[in-house]
């Protein structure tokens, strides 16, 4: 049976990129750039100045402690001529420094009268209060790397730079079917021993996280004709996501029928707690095949364990990390296995600690919908300590 | 001049539930509850097989090691007469346990001839492998609590217990101006002493974490005639957010203006560090408006520090909480005020650190850009240490 690692080294080896679809800036959120992006021009494009006051030569307050005022210039115009010694202008935040001149000394520090400016200020330092054209970026140098997912400020840093239209990573599409005689489509109330469907909604949720949108079929039963019928169809997608059915029961025909389908099997089964019995293949298109265990929480630990580095893969970003958080209590396993486990993150007097919510194991889906993510007992540790430093997944990444 | 809970508390005064909504599971994530949402039954509604294998009465175990096969159950089926002494049944994993059978023998640990059974494991603890029934949560109990937003695992727990409508806080409606006469639309080439708007994609971009859509409207010019027909437009919005114009420079306009349509000033000016010269009031009919300095990180922190926080309030959400991680590398202030600055999450050896990026002040979008967030450097405090925990706000928040 693999390890974990070595069954995300099969998946990864398929990942295949989607390709690039050119879309309005105002689309970009969450998506993925699918080129370097360039600085246009230097940021800031020209010395701008941080306060409103006096753009001045700042050697000219060592001798006096006021100036003629030969101009007022306003952010959005500009002073063409080079500041004469002697001379200052007013200047509002935002607008381009003259010339000559070297500092800006708020109009809090300074008294107008007529074209004279009195300064109580000084000695001046040179440089103050101006932004120097070109100290946030050059032209030409890469502002946002391909691979790089848009976050608010790197949209606005897209509009800036004049981008309105922007070259992401085409979205792959994405099949889920959900499986087995007890799972019921939401909108029905059946008998006491029948479950709705919520592994479709989980997998459609976590894909949004990517912009990915996909649609919800009604569950397919345990027959290997409706079976075959929904995978036909499933599997001509980028990535089909089964749930149910994988097992060793009388009931679980999904490896057999995928493998009708001339679907090669990567694996079947991992050391991994919840969701042992996973089962992955690649179809003759070589679009991949992940076949979940049924219970709700195994479903969501193997889409961010497997099915989320994957689709990261395929859009060019870089491999999915972790954030350490201390325990705020110990934690003990029995299996050998890597265990994920849900967790909320608490706040303790300014410390974030991570905290395991009570969990039935992996048909516990409302420990799922009460925690904030998963954390991870590794395979070779019996105790997680009070204290100790765990890896934790948020549902929804950042970034 | 106010500290930032001061103004936070004023601003938080006139935070306004905007109503409930039902619509579809589909459209839910990220949404926030306005009802707490019930267990509809107990969850697992019957005692579950948590295996493939054979349901039995555990005592029968302790004088033999084979029983009578009297049933082959599938999940989606139901097994209606009590077992017998003696008799065990094939069960699937999701399977109802019939009644008087109190334990789960794994398919593994058993051998099937005909109508015999025979058992490789003994004792058999009873209780084992069944998911008893309500242990998840009993019908009738709260599931989620109203003002929960809707990550994926809730999603699917709504699904799971029915809900193919869901009620939800409506969205305040938001409105957002930048102004400048250096300000230019993202789709014109400006000379070169103007600049693009980025601070309407960036407030866009950040309220769709709460799902809130908003159009992007050309910049206003410091015009006071042009700025009173955007503000007279934009204030019947629930919430008008300006950027530009609120200092004390010659073209600063926004404050007067405001003023002159009846918007009374809750606050001018916060001791914080990007953004300072913030104004905000309160329309007559109790809409709020936010006007925020021009530079992209002062428009960025102060919707971190100011507006979410208020969203949050008015969608009935919990207070917005950091995540604290230690600092990478120390970080000396000068200013008296609080200050958040641009960082990014470093993984150091399985362990997360804060570091700072490399930031040339308020005006200086492309550092945010970089960024995974803003830490804060609090007030009171000259040095950050190395390793010192600091308070972390991601650009979007996971929950």
């Amino acid at each position: 049976m693999h390890t974990i690692r070595e069954a995300l080294n099969l998946i990864l080896q398929h990942s295949r990129y989607p390709g690039t679809a050119i879309i309005p800036l105002e689309h970009t959120l969450y998506r993925v750039l699918a080129e370097d992006i360039l600085a246009d021009r230097d940021y800031p494009p020209f010395n701008r100045s941080a306060m409103d006051g006096y753009a001045l030569r700042s050697g000219d307050l060592k001798d006096s402690n006021s100036l003629k005022l030969v101009y007022e210039l306003r952010a959005g115009d500009h002073f063409e001529p080079r500041l004469q010694p002697g001379e200052c202008i007013g200047i509002t935040t935002g607008a381009p420094v003259p010339a000559d001149a070297d500092t800006v000394v708020r109009v809090e520090d300074a008294a107008s009268a007529g074209s004279r400016v009195t300064f109580s200020v000084a000695p001046v330092r040179g440089g103050q209060n101006i932004a120097f054209r070109g100290e946030d970026i050059r032209a030409q140098d890469v502002l946002l790397l391909k691979g790089t997912s848009i976050t608010a400020p790197r949209q606005a840093a897209l509009a800036m730079t004049g981008h309105t239209g922007v070259a992401v990573s085409r979205l792959p599409s994405v099949a889920i079917y959900s499986t087995g005689n007890e799972v019921q489509p939401v909108r029905k109330n059946g008998p006491p021993h029948h479950i709705r469907d919520s592994n479709s909604y989980a997998l459609r949720g976590l894909l949004q996280s990517y912009a990915i949108h996909t649609p919800v079929h009604d569950p397919v039963p345990d027959d290997p004709a409706a079976l075959k019928r929904a995978f036909r169809k499933g599997m001509q997608a980028d990535i089909l996501i089964i749930s149910g059915g994988v097992s060793r029961g009388a009931a679980d025909y999904v490896p057999g029928v995928l493998e009708a389908l001339d679907i090669q099997p990567l694996f079947h089964r991992v050391r991994i707690k919840p969701g042992n019995p996973l089962w992955v293949g690649v179809t003759p298109a070589k679009n991949i095949v992940f076949a979940l265990p049924g219970n709700p929480v195994a479903v969501q630990t193997a889409f961010k364990v497997f099915i989320e580095p994957f689709i990261r893969s395929c859009l060019g970003m870089p491999p999915l990390r972790p954030y350490y958080f201390p325990m705020n209590i110990p934690r003990r396993k029995r299996t050998a296995f890597d265990e994920y486990f849900p967790v909320v993150l608490h706040g303790v007097d300014k410390h974030t600690r991570v905290h395991p919510v009570a969990y039935n194991g992996s048909g516990d889906g409302i420990a799922a919908a009460h925690a904030d993510g998963l954390a991870l007992h590794p395979a070779g540790r019996e105790t997680l300590e009070q204290q100790e430093e765990v890896a934790f997944y948020p549902w929804h990444h950042w970034f």
